[in-house]
């Protein structure tokens, strides 16, 4: 641990421990200079660490000062009790609804699947796409057919392998976006009428995918902090003809739930003993608010049973519709799959994220993100204290800009949905996250759109349309 | 008809009549303005015309002579006479070891499906890219989510009308490529277990969506000139459930067969009559080797019943992915079938697209490639009539960059894959076009990739592969 990281860990401890109280001033860098006889880059670097994990805020001219405590407050919401049994699904025109309104940029976008377009480095990456297209080589046209562009490729078998994961080149397919990625893993592994393991509750492109392909659902117990409960996955597989699991590790969408490392490595020797395929939907990963990625899965996966869904759409280039599988053993049959639906993805702008990544500065743009939503996750957490009803439960997320809210039971969001888009703000109701409309009293907020006083007005204005279900 | 049309038709007249003959010289333009009393311009005119037709050549410093005779002097292939009755599919690997010799520059690229991507203004759809790459406002990441950005329906909902049809760019869904457009508009409209009809022979993309969908297909026969039978596919609307009709009518892969306009309107009053759905995979449309364009069947669609389907992979922009749906009553239907595959199609090349759209001289440059594929198709059949043995059979496509071939009945094209890859040249079996693997001793060749050397050397080897064979 460096000097600025100990410095770091031993503020967050006062912090912890009650001794620095918030809205208590920190010590000046000069002052904390003399006090541990460190340098003042030093203090300000683990001012700022302690800044991006939310703890501490800058107040202009006036220094460093505690936040209010991030702590909850409010209880967590419980783990989900899916009825059990599998369920053949039919999804509603609910969801088409909530994506509809995303589209009108005056409905304050709780509701949305996608945080702010404005903060990711748009122009920046314009500038590398105008170059990949005034140097656009026409051969490329058919090089870059499935698997996809290579350097693309290399750039991010380079990034695995920075998370301990040996994934090479040849069994990455370039998606267009995670999405298809996802329903390529689908297709590549099952056939109609085969039964798949889902968490409760879970992103409804998922649902919507299994839907189409005529598949059935077990919906796996989960918690909105430690994420898909491990025993009851494992007497699932061990009861049920389960083809493959699709799960989210990482911030899952829509509870922000995390697997622990440890837990990572146990559902795969699980899935291992099982010989099932795990389709791993990662578009958050890079998320993540501490300082420490969370384990990637492909770095504990020896026979290649993980396929590794991820996208540039959510940490990079939204719009640029660039995702990818790792995919392991089933690296030939997913190409094959991307080769009979889309032919191909977009390759100039294969061309020019492949650039990017070598020269563009993601890792200072992660890193900007990652605090602002930090920041934002604390903000939305205040203002669901503020204006809630108690009953309350909260989320609290540790990556990704979603988070899950319990209300009193007697709450249906179906109906808040409603009654808010009327009044101008979109959420998104539980029931949309499962195949028997359960989470009825339930909620995902997005808190990835940095607008404090629209946020503070369309949260006032919740709690009241809430408090009025009562 | 205007002045230079009138020459030219009196010239082309001449030309039929054989009055003038293969290589004889055409007056020069200085004689042509005496004889008929015109301008130069209007000599040309009308001798570009007659160029771009095919009809005449220029020779450098030496004016213009009348080209070899295109009639054919080798018959066309056989109408098919697919076995009858609905196929369950299982299409092969095959497919994709076809695919997998695209990619490689160094084999003659007569199986492809691809046209030479030099023929296409990347270079100039580049500097649209770039400029779409510098402005791209990020709303666009939400406003732009299908059915699609806004002004690049607006463009095609321009060429329709230009074109005689009334399509509304809010029934227009864009699509990564035609492919995707093909498989989501299969999904739209078909449940696993359906019947679809298909021509025969027929894309192998559309027998592998149907494989994938656990579709059953019933192949019509199809006349390589004439295109599908309409006495067939009524006949077999009338005694089979089929669910939607797959089809090409304006230069089909493989055939180049071509629908008259007379026949289109009788295909679009059957199916209305039976109310079944046309999925119209049209991406070849743009390629007409004549003066006039085929008759767009959504001129005559006045319930809806078409989904045409294109892209400008073909005629435009390969590598750019885009494509679209005209889904007529299942716009809404292909929309989310779009948005819960792969979400939204890469934003800012459909900016560039419909930017190039405006103003980027899209009609010039069909002019050059029609000229160019009019000319390649000449090249092709005379080396099929100097290299291939007696008993071959020639189809004479109007558009396209795809001919047929139908050999001597003891001539495997399989193996002559084999052998023509072992020797650096690929071709496109006659099996992979079919769900019963018929069409043995057929083939497709690809016409559209101007190299006048490589091709006559490549189509000897072929002709004594296939001597070899009898």
């Amino acid at each position: 641990m460096s000097r600025y990281q100990e410095l770091a860990e031993h503020t967050a401890r006062l912090i912890a421990d009650g001794l620095l109280r918030p809205g208590e001033r920190l010590p000046s860098v000069r002052q904390a200079c003399r006090i541990h006889a460190i340098s003042p880059v030093t203090v300000t670097q683990a001012y700022y660490l302690l800044e991006s994990r939310g703890l501490i805020e800058a107040r202009p001219r006036s220094g460093y000062f505690v936040r209010a405590r991030l702590d909850p407050r409010l209880p967590e919401p419980e783990m989900s009790h899916p009825a059990g049994g599998s369920t053949q699904l039919q999804v509603s025109d609910f969801i088409f609804q909530i994506l509809d309104s995303v589209r009108d940029p005056s409905v304050v976008p709780l509701g949305s699947s996608f945080p702010s377009p404005y903060l990711y480095p748009l122009d920046k990456l314009g500038r590398f796409l105008a170059g990949a297209a005034r140097r656009f080589n026409p051969l490329a046209t058919v090089t870059d057919l499935p698997p996809g562009n290579e350097a693309l490729r290399r750039q991010l078998a380079l990034r695995y392998l920075a998370q301990g994961a040996s994934v090479s080149p040849q069994e990455i397919v370039i998606t267009s976006g995670a999405m298809e990625g996802l329903n390529l893993c689908l297709q590549a592994v099952t056939q109609p009428g085969d039964l798949i393991a889902i968490e409760s509750p879970t992103f409804y492109a998922g649902l919507q995918a299994s839907e189409r392909l005529g598949l059935k659902v077990i919906e796996i117990p989960s918690h909105p902090r430690h994420g898909v409960s491990l025993p009851a996955l494992e007497e699932a597989l061990r009861r049920h003809p389960i083809k493959a699991c699709l799960l989210m590790l990482n911030f899952a969408n829509p509870t922000g739930s995390r697997l622990s490392d440890d837990d990572k490595r146990a559902l795969l020797a699980l899935l291992r003993r099982h010989d099932v395929p795990l389709i791993e939907d990662d578009v958050y990963a890079e998320l993540y608010f501490g300082q420490q990625a969370p384990l990637c899965s492909k770095a504990e996966d020896k026979t290649g049973l993980v396929m590794h869904v991820s996208s540039f759409s959510k940490c990079l280039a939204p719009g640029y519709r660039v995702g990818w599988v790792a995919a392991g053993r089933y690296a030939g049959r997913i190409q094959r799959q991307k080769l009979s639906f889309s032919l191909a993805t977009t390759i100039p702008v294969q061309i020019a994220l492949a650039d990017y990544l070598r020269q563009g500065g993601f890792e200072n743009h992660l890193r900007r993100l990652r605090q602002t939503l930090v920041q934002q996750e604390a903000e939305l957490a205040r203002a669901v204290e503020r204006h809630f009803p108690p009953g309350t439960r909260l989320a609290r997320p540790q990556g990704g800009y979603f988070t899950w809210l319990e209300l009193p039971a007697r709450v249906d969001t179906l109906r808040l949905h409603q009654e808010a888009l009327a009044r101008g703000i979109s959420i998104a109701p539980g029931p949309i996250f499962s195949a028997t409309r359960a989470f009825r009293h339930h909620l995902r907020l997005n808190f990835g759109h940095p607008d404090p006083k629209r946020l503070e007005a369309a949260m006032a204005t919740l709690g009241a349309l809430i408090a009025g279900q009562l």
